[in-house]
């Protein structure tokens, strides 16, 4: 087990009945800015909950809708105008990890003298923030507990991450009610992105790290139960307060401490949805099995645990543990109407080596930790995908 | 699943190399009493670490020694006279525990003007306190990212608890090189205070918590699993940081979240270690297998699914998978040394009658959510134990 320090500063209010509680957050930190997405906050009514919360606690706020899936740095820019010119305490996030990661890009940049962007390509390291709260509206990209934020640069189709402390929103308000006008689809990416999360920390070669292995494939387990139920009965609460609380469990750091993770499918995903701007989690569903089959060749131990311990195989030889396997996510995803192959998502073979490359240069030719991808490797993983 | 609010801001600081960070987490706050247990820490060398890590720092310190096993009140109340006196800005608890119980009720009790006592009779809530950090020698009471306190009025046979969120750590470091001198009968009694933690999270009538069930079991199972292969090879370090690792998730908070807990156990055995000053760990080892007898005649559900997944017990009849429960709990309890019987602890039916009444007045005879217990069903426990 590695060394490590952990504390999660974000406070988590979860359930039915805490939208009220909104107002009284915001209110600690003053003048806030509400950011979010399309229409569908305001259709549902929770914007105008919030809203009423915030003027209730008489807390001043300002506001800026239009977020788009895959966030664009150009939206960053507009947040940080309204912060500097309204001087805005406090940034709060109604929506999904889109929204929530554009809050947290506007937060660090507002404070800083130079292009947030030197944050995203490591130029720079943000030294101040605004505070974020959130209101999270799709379970999903576990933002709403992270550090992370990833954000795309449109005119180069980079599709960038940047992890700091600073990007802990200080509260965060989830409300499972809140989610219940999702389409089964976004459902579906959302349950991908989350199993995706906990993969990405399970698939480690550290040796001993029992504990979090359990816990791992715990959550893992109730993803893959309560996410085809979720779509199935979408207005079931209990079973949407699973996958809530699941989704931030998978991605607030607790589960990945003393053991880190690979992280080399959401690079090699980024580039699918920087270049085509499909679904994260969609893009997910395809290449996660595709990298199963391409690592098991060398490494294939802790896949094997996974399948033993989360689907229940059990099989002697080692190939069948690994294609038995990779056929039981394939089932979970179609389980949650995911699509299978890039072909299903329009993406042919045209830029897979300008993507390949794109996917080890984020990480310095440093992609992967369970298994090493140069970009051959990476390209090889697009084609076994197609 | 229940509405919740959750956060725990103990920063955990936890590895082989972590002992030089003890100074400079100090110096934040200022001149530090270390509090400590008996003559082990100074033996072992880890106070002469603690007092050159702040020395290095630059962090003034004074220091008391000589808390004991199940914490005592007259104890605290020294503590809290040389914080008084010597103007102490940060307790640092060094040691289990007691020593962790003893530093938050002192580091709430140094600034109220009344008794600390009334804190844990419930006759004056905390409102402000000093910060303590811990630097942990002990895996057992989980007291290091928690917010509870238990402390013994000696005089009285008192031993009571006290939660506040004042009572969380700044922060803990935790070092598994620093538990090696304990005795095989130390780590298994913190091994059954763990698995009890757990437990009482675990029995709880809830509907629909499927992801911290799942949580609980994983850590249940790495508890079950290295216990005795720690005791065993007590130099291997990465049994001994799994086993720390779950002692600190089994009682910070997160496992719990959503479902309560039932703690009835804990209360039945507090009266047996404030009366005959056994250990705890070695109490709940007799008093589980007695309290899951007993309450599986009316709930048995969740005792079954816990068998089912942590034991991998198979059985139709729901009887037999009850016994076959309790045979591994108690085959567990025996291999890391635990005793089965309050026969073998020296403990008779005197004064069942008075510690049935004092573990339910505790709890205001609301004791028990998994199955409320009144004094007589108390009693019948210990009987079941004897």
């Amino acid at each position: 087990m590695n060394d490590f320090t952990y504390l999660n500063p974000t406070k988590i209010i979860f359930g039915k009945n805490t939208d009220p509680q909104i107002g009284s957050e915001c209110a600690k930190y003053g003048k806030t800015l509400i950011v979010y997405g399309g229409g569908s906050a305001e259709r549902s009514g929770l914007l105008g909950r919030v809203r009423k919360s915030l003027s209730d606690a008489g807390c001043e706020y300002t506001e800026i809708g239009g977020v788009k899936p895959n966030p664009r740095l150009d939206f960053v820019y507009k947040c940080i105008d309204i912060i500097r010119r309204e001087d805005v305490k406090l940034i709060l996030a109604v929506g999904g990890g889109s929204v929530i990661d554009t809050a947290k890009a506007a937060s660090t940049g507002a404070l800083y003298d130079g292009d947030v962007w030197d944050f995203f390509m490591k130029k720079a390291s943000p030294t101040a923030h605004l505070p974020v709260g959130t209101v999270l509206t799709i379970p999903a990209a576990g933002s709403e507990s992270s550090p992370s934020s990833v954000i795309t640069k449109e005119d180069t189709n980079d599709k960038r991450g940047c992890s700091t402390p600073m990007h802990y929103p200080v509260f965060s308000v989830i409300n499972p009610e809140n989610t219940y006008g999702l389409s089964a689809y976004q459902l579906g990416c959302g349950a991908s992105d989350m199993l995706a999360h906990l993969m990405e920390r399970y698939f480690v070669n550290t040796a001993c790290c029992d504990v979090t292995d359990r816990l791992i494939e715990g959550t893992a387990r109730s993803i893959i139960k309560y996410a085809p139920k979720t779509i199935a009965e979408p207005d079931n609460y209990d079973y949407r307060a699973e996958i809530l609380l699941a989704g931030t469990i998978a991605h607030n750091g607790s589960l990945d401490i003393g053991r880190g993770g690979d992280w080399a499918c959401h690079q090699i995903e980024h580039q699918l949805s920087a270049y085509y701007d499909i679904a994260h989690g969609a893009g997910l569903a395809v290449i996660f099995p595709a990298w199963m089959e391409y690592v098991s060749r060398k490494n294939p131990a802790k896949l094997i645990q996974f399948g033993r311990r989360v689907f229940d195989i059990s099989a002697a030889d080692e190939s069948i543990m690994i294609s038995l396997l990779i056929r039981h996510m394939r089932e979970f995803y179609a389980s949650i109407g995911m699509p299978s192959t890039l072909t299903e998502l329009g993406i042919g073979t045209e830029i897979f080596s300008e993507m390949a490359d794109k996917a080890c240069a984020c990480k310095n030719y440093n992609l992967g930790s369970y298994l090493h991808l140069d970009p051959a490797d990476v390209e090889e993983i697009y084609r076994l995908a197609l």
